[in-house]
């Protein structure tokens, strides 16, 4: 299977490389073209524009930085749009809002191609080790055509209806995980401040009901008060936001999300929005602001 | 090693034979005698009264429904006090508040006993397969000659300190318990009221950073509106309730414990009360009251 | 002094009356042409379009239903600004985003016209009576020139800086409304299930520190579960969000507002939502929805 | 009419001084007996136990300062209960938890004697100009004979039905009071954080649906950062949770005063406890425990 790859950063390019690796023919593109050549070295053909690689393949990857990048690919001079077409599928990996994956899939239907939006859950590492989850919307033909393509990416694929599905997927399983985490470190404060310790508490909840990855992996890193950024405070409160105001369309109340956006907000507040968002646990503890990346 | 075993109900009957069957000699009571003849018959001694147990062994464990029965095995004629003193150790594994642990220390300790209480998580499946989480609290050393014992029953035990201690962590889990469940009650409305299949969240959700043995089990059956009562929603209340008022004590504001605390306590007023707890799904949802145990 | 008045609604036309009365002359246009005539009557000139109304007039006060009625006003064919300009101002009282009255203040000024936002709090009693509260924005040599105007159509004007803050502090008012509304709902509740009269609770709540207006005239209705609607749940709850929102751009955490709110989505997805705001009351009193208007 | 007072504080000895003036003959009494001169002074006569004073008089009335004065003067040798019986009537004004009152209307009952609970709202001032709000319960036929005195010492005074329930009508308005609080200076931070001025808001309020005294009188000092114990934050805390507490006992969901709650907990924890309980603005403007008293 052909297919081209449009923007290698940091996820762009351990995707295509991985691609690459299953036996896929694949020609990349990437705004810096000299970023190509590691791909390059790894079997790929290099396309010298948007455009140029939409003409030579039938299905075009594209996996870039944010919203204006993604929207530039398409719509600039040399983009997909030029070469688009009946018989051709583009599908948008990066994560955008919903309005941009909506303006990207009229202008690809308006010139009869086929646009399918595929924004992921994971970063470099499963990136890296074809592990990603994989949240896609749009024309179920094409879909089911990259297949063979996700199963390589992400170890799990999901198709998830009309356009604009995966964004608001995204959002539902941020807003559970930020109210989690506010649990979580309403929790470790309460057994701190009850005598207990904390670190007890983290080996007590791995062994229960509500074990999970992000309690494991960001707990000890609280309980030090260190917040390395791997989601910051500010995207996850703004995901918060938004899902509270899908929630308000929809008419669905939900108080504990809304309790914890508050609390992300009061974060934000205290100029904590740049960290983790597991920084939340600076405002809980009372500590005001004195948390570090 | 030479334990008494005090309480054969569901939970203490499948302890008590794991003891066995990992060679301890076992002397076993139940106020039914006749419950302890399946344990006779894998080779425990039967004990007349819990006072005649103590005499005969050093270490004795009970396992006892509630404060109640918990306190009237130590307290009343023939019971545990009449014969516990110095170089004799009590291990009560019931889950009881924390006055009445208090009470039963005291009582222990004033005739030289040594005490240790010691909740487990965990029900039926991981007593039988010793595999409870063991939350004790007390006497150091006592704790240590148990070590042996707590090996066989449960996978994993923590000496926390103090009495009261074990009650506590108790709490502090089910609060974030509780809260988790809301958090996911909620994100499984706004995913049904926003078009994206719900059944879908579970599985993006299963692979994802909050993934965890809560949503797996749970998250099906409240998609069908049905709520069997692992965990009655009137205990978790109450234990939230209880979370509250410990974070109370020591000033901790824990504001989605208590926005999660409200919903259950609507739920209440609604009659969910005796259903599984995670039948605040109802309230979340809005359908007032229609589940099913 | 001389004003033009566009726009006789319920409002409006007592305000134009107002003026009138107190010796002002006044020039007014409405959509409908006959209803100028009971104006006309008191002594009303009539002008045929907005333009007209702006030419004749240096100061022209807009009343009118709607954002959609204030732009049309303005930008439509024979509207203000065919015929604002250098020494003239235009004051509009309607209630609209500040989206709206941005855009009208900058088409104004590019005019070389002045504008002033004029939103009131108050409905059709007060307008009757001169005795509306006026909160205004924008340029402070034209809202100088219109206080005998707002002497006599309130009982208190405020300026509050530039464009956009009328609509601001509207919001900040109807937040603080909309919470203690909740606050007030959960107590009724809560005295009538513990056993106390809500009518009782009335009474002493009128004596004591929060005794206020909302109380005294919503209480005894809320008690019959009677809601007709003064100021519609879901324009109060559309306010709760907007006011949230304006927190979220500022880094505001406001929890009690954000509970209060999801307390006012509940009540919409109940179907209170054209109901009065106190409907909510239905919401917290576990009755699911049946309220009557 | 004859009427025994016990108790010569702050509030007492202003009733007492009330009802003298008003025509009614008294027989005080207070632990120091040096305080009954003043009222001495007035007219009084001086009992010189609570004993005596109930052996003089048919009704007697209490005002002391907490549960403990409250039970040791019933209860202690020389107290009420020695003389108490039928055909006599008395009357607790103290604020004291059910729990006392309850205790004390058994005892006093049981010696055939009348029995009224009558914690009343309103200070210093209001006591001295005979404007309490006074919240009776208890014994009808006794409350219907201090009518006249009733009327003396307060503007209002209402028979609430069976002991505890004056109790808990103070909690109910206490709680109202303390989430309306919580969602004033809510609205305060956004003001002002929005580019609004605070001062203006509450100029606003004041014209408004929900102009009240307690906006009135606390809005200007906390703008200062000024938080004067009129009414200290950790008592208000402690009648939020006690409310709350009355509603989880009766399945009533409060989802604000819940997050209210959690406010003045955050402020208890930053060491405000001590202060007015409008001193949980300092939580809301995010300042960290900087007030002053």
């Amino acid at each position: 299977m052909e297919v081209g790859f449009l923007g290698l950063g940091i996820m762009g390019k351990a995707m295509a490389a991985n691609l690459l690796r299953h036996g896929f023919r694949v020609t990349v593109w990437n705004r810096t073209l000299s970023k190509c050549d590691e791909l390059a070295a790894l079997g790929a053909t290099v396309g010298e524009t948007p455009a140029k690689v939409v003409a030579k393949c039938n299905y075009t990857i594209a996996m870039l930085s944010d919203p204006s990048a993604a929207l530039s690919v398409v719509f600039d001079k040399d983009g997909v749009l030029e070469q688009i077409g009946e018989g051709k599928g583009y599908v948008d990996m990066s994560t955008v809002d919903a309005a941009t994956s909506c303006k990207i899939s009229e202008a690809v239907k308006q010139k009869a191609g086929a646009f399918v939006e595929a924004p992921v859950s994971g970063s470099k590492k499963p990136a890296e080790d074809g592990q990603l989850v994989i949240l896609a919307a749009g024309d179920k033909a094409l879909y089911d055509d990259m297949v063979p393509a996700f199963d390589v990416l992400g170890k799990k694929s999901f198709f998830l209806g009309e356009i604009g599905n995966g964004a608001k997927m995204k959002l539902v399983v941020n807003m559970i995980m930020g109210s989690t985490m506010n649990a979580f470190s309403e929790g470790l404060c309460l057994a701190d401040k009850s005598g207990l310790s904390p670190q007890t508490l983290l080996d007590v909840l791995d062994l229960g009901a509500v074990a999970n990855p992000m309690f494991k992996m960001k707990g000890p890193s609280m309980l030090q008060g260190s917040y390395n950024p791997a989601f910051p405070l500010k995207h996850q409160q703004k995901d918060m936001r938004l899902a509270l105001s899908l929630g308000d369309e929809n008419a669905v109340a939900m108080p504990v999300a809304a309790a914890a956006n508050e609390a992300f907000k009061k974060a934000r507040s205290l100029g904590l929005g740049d960290l983790d968002f597991s920084a939340v646990h600076e405002v809980l503890k009372g500590a005001g602001g004195s948390g570090q990346a």
